[in-house]
């Protein structure tokens, strides 16, 4: 005990004196934490406190050690061989199939065609593209290529055997929901235009048809889905539909493609986004318009990746080009309001007393990082929303290279006693893509040239350079 | 200490390793708790976390069990008998009143006559009307008798020595308050209906013309109090009011009941409730109608309960019938959006850094599965709020079939300390009846034929028959 | 640990049994803290429970107290010498003045002419008016002697060596910065209509002139800075210029300073004020209007106290006083709405989870109190929020005069990493003016004729005498 500090010691005294512990009230709220502000080289500055995350700019360095052994760390579990699920032996007769052959399982189990992989290939592109360094979509290559390999090989054993949901490709060989599709499609037709691996049209074609012509709508258009109500909207799926089409549109050219994406943002802000806080409930069922409202964290983060994604390739001058814009700008504002105290984002956005998630927070790293290079919104309105984002989200990212803290996957509920219960794991795919996207973007934000990041009074000013002045000292 | 979790061994270590310890912040909040859910079979299933409560789909014996309890401890401690004050022997002699003649004092000073007991009979005849099981009334059958046998008692004793508010029985020989009469008195119509007890409509005519004509009002005829300002609006009123003139109008066929309840319903909600939150504010004073507001928790539920109240009986095609349904769903959804994690709702609704507190949840239980049940809100949106409301309050009866975690009686107050800080006690009465009714509720919920309680995705769908679709798994 | 409470002893327990360590929920917090409402003598009262903070009526002795103490502790600290401040020693030849010399230091920092000794000296100013007691401006009247009697070697000392913002004068030799002259500004004219001590003109017409002239505006007159952006407006800014333009309106009857500060209330107001919660943001860019925003605590308070102190003098025929005074109240509003259940504020207004702040809690009461004395607000309506925000702020003053909890400088920031991790120190000037005012007003109110404060069912009526009647029992 005599190490203890005096404060523990104090505690202690006090449960011992007073013979009831009360349980923490607002008095024992403190400011900090743990880390110091290494930007400030004064260690005696008395107006400069402590925090609970690593509050300073981050440096290239950091980031890219992050992004290299998330990369390392997904690339280590996710082996692309056929085997023989029985015995877990490589089928090495790809000629005549079995029934028992699948995609060889990950550890961890990290499947190589689910929609979080779509957002993890995705997030590689990217990285690869700002850092210029090819080993981020070597991964991306050895998976595709493998699609390209074995799909005949699961495409005869499923005529031979009608496997179904059993088959390893099935989602490939026949989808069944904007899941199986969109985040995928838009991973291939980004890899295609980087031409990062094989040709894979037949497998874009798949895909962006089933989001096209197959998937479940309302009348009007709008991506929907018969289950928890006879028809529900899910904001889940504007990132599960939209980022496809878009990208299709942005492959062919042709406008129907663009009409659809715009369309599908404008009327899921119109049923999912709340205007007096800016943000999406995670979903809406058309039986029962008026229900109470849950503000999950990463429905949220779904939504506004679609519309960034769908930014990235709108023409400017389509006819919807300001209302996305507008509807994403709107989005951002009310996402950084609820920002916490320790720069991530709760699970319930509307919630300081759920916990705070990991992948909702990458999501919205990314899209205020990205829409400030894009010069959509003001580097010094949410420059350093962003900054204080990855700060937090920095913690979340183990030496291992892998994402703590990320709500595994989570259905459309009706009460909040399951939102804020949902376990969070390493093995949540949803985190890892995200992680790649954001910090890739972060490199970008730091290297830009216009904009002028200042760290000046203690905390941080991204001016633009065309209008950069100097902040003074105070 | 070999024992100690790993967990608090890294608290330990951080707390001598840095020499500081840092109060809990956002950092700290993890999901889960001590409990699993016991529908999901897997015990391996990596996507079903823990719960702070026992989230599940309950038993009709888990309730049932619950009930019994909370009526077993209720009637353990409400003696029936006239006693010595002094001496505390039995009066034995009815016919010569003595001045220190009192009911006999209840062990936890459960008072036989106080509005919360109301409440407690108004609980028990909806739990023997939902089992069949008599036994729920058998207590309300032996308070009623002995108001019916000692009145004659206490009205001699009252003329002779003229006790005042001493006088056991002088809720019913002069009520001074709509606390003293309201409640009770629906109380009284209801059991008339169930033909329990003795016929005591003397006793009904006397709360009843108090309620109506001797109570204080606004001009336009709102239930008032001159406390603590001249002219005081009080949410609470709403129950103590409304449900005896909407028993009086469904006893009596007199229109004139059901307009006045009907009447109070929409003119408190005028100057209560917050259209912008969804929530009634505790109270209103005539000279300063614009102060801060305190959305104490159980104020909204008498708030709900006297307008479910009335909905039992008034006609529908009362003019006033569907202002009062579209109030109580507007109420409900506002509740509904304030619900905490752990299925219980906070002392103030919009404050969740109050504590959670039983009778509000148990009324608002009542609530939301009597508007399920009665068709006037849809089970898809509320059903699991219900069930996670009932999940948080079952944690609050105990073995004893004592009711934790209630406020004491509280009054309207300016200031956040006080209502923060209200002392909880499981000797606080207001507690048991909404448990009693939440109970019987819920039972009548889970055999509702009407609606399919599907466990699918480790969450809660509770879909109407009609247009009940299977979910599909995910 | 036999002297460890069972309930401490339980968690252990439960830690050891569990193996797990869960974090704080929902269902830790619990109402109560270590004191009792002294006001309650019945010490077995259940319906009574405790408090964090001590929950009373404040008596005249426990404010005065305060008061001592804290004017004690400044007076000890702000030395007014000069000397060398190489050696540290006087400076005895005020003829011919030296590069080195400066205002002897304070041990804790605390300026003699920053915009925080401003607050301190309206602070004495208003104690010694409201106690009678002419100890509170002692030392107001040495410091403003120090100026009087030090001006001319200081301005010799400039003409000579240059020196700029190293000389300990120069905010009233070259006024910079609103916070370089308005706060000081409005301290000297209060000093000069109270008769305490010398004749400062000349520094009054150096600020004042500074404000009125040489201030950076916008072009409608609105006070702005060049920093953090092209074009800022800063809540703060009320404080630092409008109450010294309202005491130059009052002290030369010239209708042209009210215009000004009336008109930099409005315009602030306009771009500062959420009508929808009732708090101003704490800063504006003009190119960024429609940013995230920041409701800092203390630029709130600094905003209500502007106005405040502007309607001290403003006329009541001015054309903008009922906008003003509308304002004001309006403000008052949304203030009180986010008090804790502490009585103290919370560093971001509406974010529970950030800590309780000193300084703007002890502003905020101040207002609320004199805005009650003043007839501007109600006492009924927000007496027991001044009481209760004194409560609170009670326990921040500790036994040697020092204010404690107190943020330090803290500029306009654009994350909340930042405003949340503020460090608080008792070096933190900001909460001692504050401080003063608050229990100077508090005496006022507690002495107030026509308030008469009951304290009934275990909290307290601030009743209007002509109207007041007495709170019945219940």
């Amino acid at each position: 005990m005599t190490h203890v500090s005096s404060r523990l010691a104090m505690l202690l005294t006090a449960v011992l004196a007073t013979g009831a512990v009360h349980a923490a009230t607002a008095l024992d709220i403190q400011p900090g934490g743990s880390f110091r502000n290494t930007d400030n080289k004064n260690l005696n500055d008395t107006s400069e406190g402590t925090y609970p995350v690593p509050y300073k700019k981050p440096t290239a360095a950091d980031i890219t050690g992050a992004l290299d052994r998330v990369r390392g760390y997904v690339d280590s579990i996710t082996p692309t061989r056929i085997v023989d699920k029985a015995t877990g032996k490589p089928v090495t007769d790809l000629k005549k199939p079995i029934a028992g052959a699948v995609f060889e399982p990950s550890s961890n189990d990290f499947g190589l065609m689910v929609y979080e992989m779509g957002v993890i290939h995705s997030g590689l592109i990217k990285a690869a593209e700002v850092t210029g360094d090819k080993r981020y979509t070597d991964m991306t290559r050895r998976h595709f290529q493998f699609f390209k390999d074995s799909k005949p090989y699961f495409r005869a054993q499923e005529d031979q055997f009608k496997l179904g949901r059993a088959n390893s490709f099935t989602r490939f060989l026949q989808p069944m929901s904007l899941d199986d599709s969109g985040s995928m499609c838009a991973a291939l037709v980004r890899a295609r235009f980087a031409k990062i691996g094989p040709d894979l049209k037949d497998m874009i074609d798949t895909c962006s048809g089933y989001v096209q012509k197959q998937q479940y709508r309302l009348a009007d258009g709008t991506f929907a889905r018969k289950r928890p109500q006879a028809s529900s909207l899910w904001a889940d799926d504007m990132y599960m539909g939209i980022p496809a089409l878009a990208e299709m549109g942005h492959l062919t050219g042709d406008k129907a493609w663009f009409d659809d994406a715009a369309s599908n943002v404008l009327t899921m802000a119109e049923h999912l986004y709340n205007q007096q806080n800016g943000l999406f409930t995670h979903g809406w069922n058309a039986n029962n318009p008026d229900a109470p409202r849950f503000y999950w964290a990463r429905a949220n983060g779904w939504a506004v990746l679609a519309m960034s994604d769908l930014l990235d390739v709108l023409p400017k001058d389509h006819p919807s080009y300001n209302k996305v814009l507008a509807q994403l700008r709107a989005s951002l504002h009310g996402i950084a309001e609820t920002q916490s105290g320790t720069g991530l984002w709760h699970q319930m956005l509307d919630r300081n007393d759920s916990y705070l998630e990991t992948s909702a927070t990458a999501i919205f790293v990314y899209v205020f990082a990205h829409a400030i290079n894009e010069g959509w919104i003001s580097p010094t309105t949410y420059g350093s929303i962003a900054q204080a984002g990855w700060v937090g989200l920095s913690t979340r990212i183990n030496a291992k290279g892998q994402v703590e803290g990320t709500c595994v996957g989570t259905t459309f509920a009706s009460d909040h006693i399951y939102y804020y219960n949902r376990p969070t794991s390493v093995d949540a795919m949803h985190g890892y893509g995200p992680v790649l996207l954001a910090g890739a973007e972060m490199l970008r934000m730091l290297k830009n040239p216009e904009i002028d990041i200042q760290h000046k009074l203690r905390t941080y000013h991204y001016v633009p350079r065309e209008h950069g002045k100097a902040i003074s000292d105070h």
